[in-house]
Order: C-alpha cells, then sequence, then structure tokens
C-alpha cells in the first residue's frame, strides 16, 4: 500500500489529508510576524508549559462556551484543558493511563481506525456499540451486549467507551443527542460508569450548519461519568502544526494524563500554540473555517455526483451524502469483498485510485463490504477522475 | 517547588530552560516568509510523514558525517534517521519498546532527571554505571557490578545502557572516548550485546571547540552493540520548536519506535520541521550556534565568578569550570543536605534563589549533597545576584 501511494499517476481517495489549495500560508506568516512584533521577550520560542499556554486553554474554553452555553457554569473549564500534539496524542494519553493489557473499550461502529490500531497496540481489546437496523446506536442491545459480558467476567476489564460523533471518520456520520443519551443511560442502569471519551476532531467541519447534538459535557446524562472531549484545532486550520486539545472533567485522570506527557514530551511546541493563539484571537481561525467549509462541501458534492452519475447506486453501492466531515462512506453489495488483499482492491490500484477497505474500520465482527473514499485531499479534475476509475472497477465487478 | 517558581522575585537557577535574549526571532520570521514564498502547495503546513521530512533527515544525516566522518560509509545514515518532539520524545519511544515493568537501565552517574523520572513511571529499575575516584567511568567496577547482577539473576532483564555524553545534564561533564570504550569493552566480555542510547542533547553547545570524542557510531568498540544516538535541533536553536532526531543502526529497534510513534502522533510537526530544514539548509542554524556559544560562556563564567568571589570554595564547595552546557554541578561538603525537603533548599527558597538537588539526577545510591545550577535562563545582573543569594545560604550553613 504505501508502494503504491508513492507511484506517479495513482490517484489517492485514500489519504486522510487535507485539502492543499485552502492551507492559510497568509494567516501562519501574519501570525509568526505579529509574534516577532510583539514587545517583550519572544517566549514563544521558549519552552512552553507541559499542560498548554494559559492564553490558548483559556481561548478553548471559551469556544467550547459558545458552542454549548450551559458550560458556562463550568468555572473550571481552562483548568480542565489541556494541550496535546495533535488530538491523536490525547487519545494515546487517554487509553496509556486508563487501559492495561487485556483491558476492553466500548467502540462506535465503525470506528477510527488509527485509534483502533493504537488499541491493538497497547493490548487493549475492543467491543462495537450494536446499531440498530437503521445504523443508529441500539440501546436495547448494547444492554444484551453489556448483560453477556457481565455473564462472561469481562466487564470488570471494561475501561472506557469511545466514540467520534460529529460528521465521524469514516462514517461522515454524527451521533444525535438520543443516541449518546442511550449508550450513558444502558451503562448507568448496569451500574458502569465508566470514562467516555468523545471525539470531536471534525466538529468544525460542518457545510452549512453545525450539528445540533451537545457533548457529553452538557448532556445531563453523562453528569457522572469521567468525561474527555478531545478535539484538534489544526485538522481544520493546518494540519502541519498539530495542535490538538482536550477537556477532562476527572482531575485524577488528567493528572494522569499531564504526568505521562510530561515524559513523552513535558509540552507541545510552544509556537504552534501562540500560532493558533493567534488566530483564535484575531478571527483567522474562524476566517479559515468560513473558507475551507464550502470548498469541502463542493468536493464532497463533486465526489458524490461522479459516482451517481456513473451509476455506482445502480449497481447496488448505498451511501449518505453528509453534511460535514472529509469522507463519504460506501456500502457495496454484501457479495462484493472490498478488503485490503481483495480482487475489487487490487483492480482499484491497477485502475490508478486508492481508498481505505472498511474493514479496517470495525473494531470487531468486521463487515468485508465497506469503502471510505478521502476527498479531503483532491480536487477538481483529479477528483472527478478519482471518482471515475473507482465506478470503473465497481462496474466490472458489478 | 510549583509554587515557589511562580512567586515574582524569585530568581531561578533551577530551569533547564535556555536564554531568551539570544533566540533567533528574526531567523524563525525569516524561514517561515520563505517558505510562504515558495512556489507551488505549502506542503509544511499539511501532515508530513511518520519519521520525518526526508530533506531534514537528509540535513541531519550530512551534519552527522560533518562531526565524524567515518560515518562517511554509512550509506543508510538517513535511512536510519527519525524525527521526533523533541529529543524527549526519542527517550521515550526507546524505552517504551525495549522495557517492560521491573526490566534494568544502566545510566550514567549523575544521569538526566528527567530520563530517570521517565523510567520510574515506567516501572524501569536503573543501576548507574560506577565511576572512579577520579569521577570517570571505571570498567573494572562496571566488571564487578555485572558478575553481581548476574548472580542475583538481573542479567536478563538488562535492556539497555544510557548516558548523556556531551557537556551532560546535570555535571557539565563529557565522556571521553576511552570511558565509552569501557563500557562497551565490559559489556562484550559478559556477552551483554545490548542497546546503548547515546544522549547528544548538549552536543552542539560547546563554548570554543567541540569535545573530541566520537560518539558510540563511530566507536569501533560498539559495533557489534544496536545503537540509538540521539538529540535536538531546537535545545540549541529555540525550544519553542521542539524538534529533535534520533539515528538507529538497529532496523528492527527502529521499526518499532516509528510503529509506536505513529500512535502517539503520526508525524512530529511538519512546520516546525520546515523551518528548521530552512535554517539548516541557508546557514541560519550555524550563525545561531556561533551567537549563543558566547553567551552561555559569559553567562557560566559570570555565576563561577561570582561563586568565586563569594568564596564558597573556601566553604568546602567543588565544582568544575564547564567548557560547554548550560550548567555548574556543585559537590557541597558531604555533611550538608542540599535535598528538596532539606534546610538548607528551604533557606534558599526563602532567600529567593532556586537550585534542582542533586540527587534526583542519581538513578541508585543518591548523596545528598549535590547540586545542579543552571545559566540558562537568567542572566546579566539577575544571574549574579541569584549567584550571591546562593553564597550567602552557603555561608549560613559552612
Amino acid at each position: 500500500m504505501m508502494m503504491a501511494l508513492e507511484t506517479p499517476g495513482l490517484l489517492s481517495l485514500a489519504a486522510g489529508f487535507t485539502d492543499n489549495k485552502t492551507l492559510p500560508v497568509a494567516e501562519v506568516r501574519a501570525a509568526v510576524d505579529a509574534l516577532a512584533e510583539q514587545p517583550g521577550e519572544p517566549e514563544y520560542l521558549q519552552y512552553g508549559t507541559n499542560r498548554g499556554r494559559p492564553g490558548l486553554r483559556r481561548l478553548l474554553a471559551e469556544r467550547l462556551v459558545a458552542m454549548e452555553p450551559e458550560l458556562a457554569s463550568e468555572t473550571e473549564l481552562s483548568a480542565g484543558m489541556m494541550v496535546t500534539n495533535g488530538s491523536q496524542q490525547a487519545l494515546y494519553l487517554a487509553m496509556q493511563v486508563l487501559c492495561d493489557l487485556g483491558d476492553i473499550v466500548l467502540v462506535d461502529r465503525p470506528s477510527y481506525f488509527v485509534f483502533l490500531e493504537m488499541l491493538a497496540g497497547l493490548g487493549v481489546q475492543v467491543r462495537s456499540l450494536p446499531l440498530d437496523a437503521a445504523g443508529r446506536i441500539d440501546g436495547a442491545a448494547l444492554r444484551r451486549l453489556l448483560i453477556e459480558m457481565e455473564a462472561r467476567g469481562e466487564t470488570k476489564r471494561l475501561k472506557a467507551v469511545y466514540f467520534v460523533s460529529y460528521f465521524s471518520n469514516p462514517s461522515a456520520r454524527s451521533l444525535d443527542e438520543g443516541e449518546k443519551n442511550a449508550v450513558a443511560d444502558v451503562l448507568a442502569e448496569r451500574g458502569m460508569i465508566i470514562p467516555v471519551l468523545e471525539d470531536a476532531a471534525y466538529r468544525d467541519l460542518y457545510y452549512r450548519q453545525p450539528f445540533p447534538a451537545r457533548s457529553v459535557l452538557s448532556l445531563p446524562a453523562w453528569r457522572a461519568f469521567p468525561k474527555f472531549y478531545l478535539a484538534t484545532l489544526t485538522k481544520s486550520f493546518a494540519t502541519g502544526l498539530k495542535v490538538g486539545y482536550g477537556f477532562c472533567s476527572d482531575r485524577s485522570w488528567l493528572d494522569k494524563m499531564l504526568h505521562v506527557k510530561g515524559h513523552h514530551d513535558f509540552g507541545t511546541t510552544n509556537l504552534n500554540q501562540a500560532v493558533l493563539e493567534q488566530v483564535l484571537s484575531n478571527g483567522g481561525f474562524e476566517a479559515q473555517l468560513a473558507r475551507i467549509r464550502p470548498a469541502y462541501e463542493a468536493k464532497m458534492r463533486s465526489l458524490h455526483d461522479t459516482l451517481v452519475a456513473g451509476g455506482l447506486a445502480q449497481l447496488g453501492w448505498r451511501w449518505a451524502e453528509p453534511t460535514g466531515g472529509l469522507y463519504l462512506w460506501l456500502e457495496a453489495p454484501h457479495s462484493l469483498d472490498t478488503t485490503m488483499n481483495s480482487a475489487f482492491c487490487h483492480a482499484c490500484v491497477h485502475e490508478g485510485v486508492l481508498y481505505v477497505p472498511g474493514d479496517l474500520c470495525f473494531g470487531d465482527a468486521a463487515p468485508k463490504h465497506f469503502v471510505r473514499l478521502s476527498f479531503g485531499v483532491l480536487g477538481g479534475e483529479e477528483l472527478v477522475e478519482a471518482g471515475r476509475r473507482f465506478v470503473a472497477v465497481a462496474k466490472r465487478f458489478g
């Protein structure tokens, strides 16, 4: 796969990279200029603190309150905030301090495949949150799963629940409040007040309007649970700056993560944090979001329309048109194997188009007929051509 | 300690921060300007690769060959190079993949205290490399230690040897080739071909001339050992950019570290790497070194002279005048306790001066009468005043 990715002429609908054309060159340059012209010592070029710049943490807290006004009463919001090397480090730290070898984490279905790989690396097992026929989280089925786990003596090893709740990677789907509440209610009913990780990495990447669900931080059903809400500033701004963050409601959990972060790197790069602090303060961050939202919507529509026009739906493929995020999540006909070593996957590479096999995104009982297509990187004619190549292969296998 | 650090008026000879006055504001700004003006897509604002920018890794390999020409035959030098979030992450990854709970690492005496804390966090034990009366590594004593460890069945848990070999934190001492060779010879004699970590974080921070010892990468005595040579670009350039690196001679060890790095963050911030690539290419990096070397020498001498003029040596304190690095390493009279909760330490805080208690820098059998003073941050009158305060307390306890 890595070799294929470097072959010229290949078009990648696999890479989770973001759009190069809209990267905020001028904003980053202006932020560095402004920092250079500040009076006083250039502290942004010096070590920062392990937890992150106080000014940035305050801005992040304010931004969270703007999205969820109930949190205004949460006076400790910036005290519970930590800045990380991308949201990936936040995920790693959370799992490293919560889980030992053989422990179990509940995950959404499908889920973020880098998170699943990381859990595998830590020797942590996974159970998927069951879905109903409509594809929504099924509380009754979750109850049955937890009862089975109890019967097998597994629940003492159940250490956390994780979901990507806004325009998810890979499914582009968002969880509504009812789904999140169902998870909390069933866990509480079974006496399992375990830590919850809500991964909001794509929350800012809506096309027209924010998804209207509050996070677990505001939902009363989650009040008793230790909560870690994490996201990234740079997925939507510039991934080359890699600044993530998390708000943790539980002091002991947070302290353990900060302790390990002290050993990983004792603080996220200060320059990058200072640049983000600048653009959050001067409106550059929101301006960049305003620029990329229609750009991604246009790219989504371009790929979607290419698949439709090519007749993919008539071949039995199904997908929803997303309202945010960077992915189309395709369900192929059940009989079609789209996994990494399948004939279909090889045919796509041969045709010059790459995708992420969907089975990688399932924690357990992975179906073999899903596909993640990303329209993050490609644009214009290349994106259309990549879509055409994909449809051409699908037709051959249809 | 953290509270004390935030009290106004306190002068810190404890913090391992670097000099604010000489930070390369213009160089960083110019590098970002140059990146912004490059034709083509602004890839430096996009995700990079897990292993680090190819151009930067090539420059790092060239720089290493310039220091150790024997390595020119090492064609795989840039292939064995990985870029990390500061050298701290390189240390963490190396230990995470080599050691399990209860394993043992040999360390220099004294050693880098953040590394020792990290090992404690990972549940890894430590044995110090024994020193002779002159303070040099003692091969015969190391042989006796290894034989004792064999007798206790401990050597199967011995997983690595670590040392800070140039202008060390905390001792400012460098290891000569004879000392490094003695370690390799005794380990080889006992049949213990274990991984070696050479931490060269301060190698560039000499005042007048480089310390003339080659690294383990070039020394024939270490040829059979898996080697990880690690350092940082930003300790000497700008710590706020946090770009470290390591060259690993062992493909399997390197691959394991890269695998875990993929889970930590899947790549060090690309912008920061691109800035370093710029300043390494255009001479800005070496110019900055040329600026700070005499600046740190002058600060070292200012603090050293203040201690001498105050009469600290007459009170029985001993220290060497360093030829590089950021620290004075003081041995107090044996009867004086300088640990964190000692009367001496409290008196220093009360007098308004902070230091790092030396016992924190020993992996085992820590003596209580050492002190690390850093002249990294303070300068001018503040540095002199901090030195005077320290001597005033020493006199009271003398």
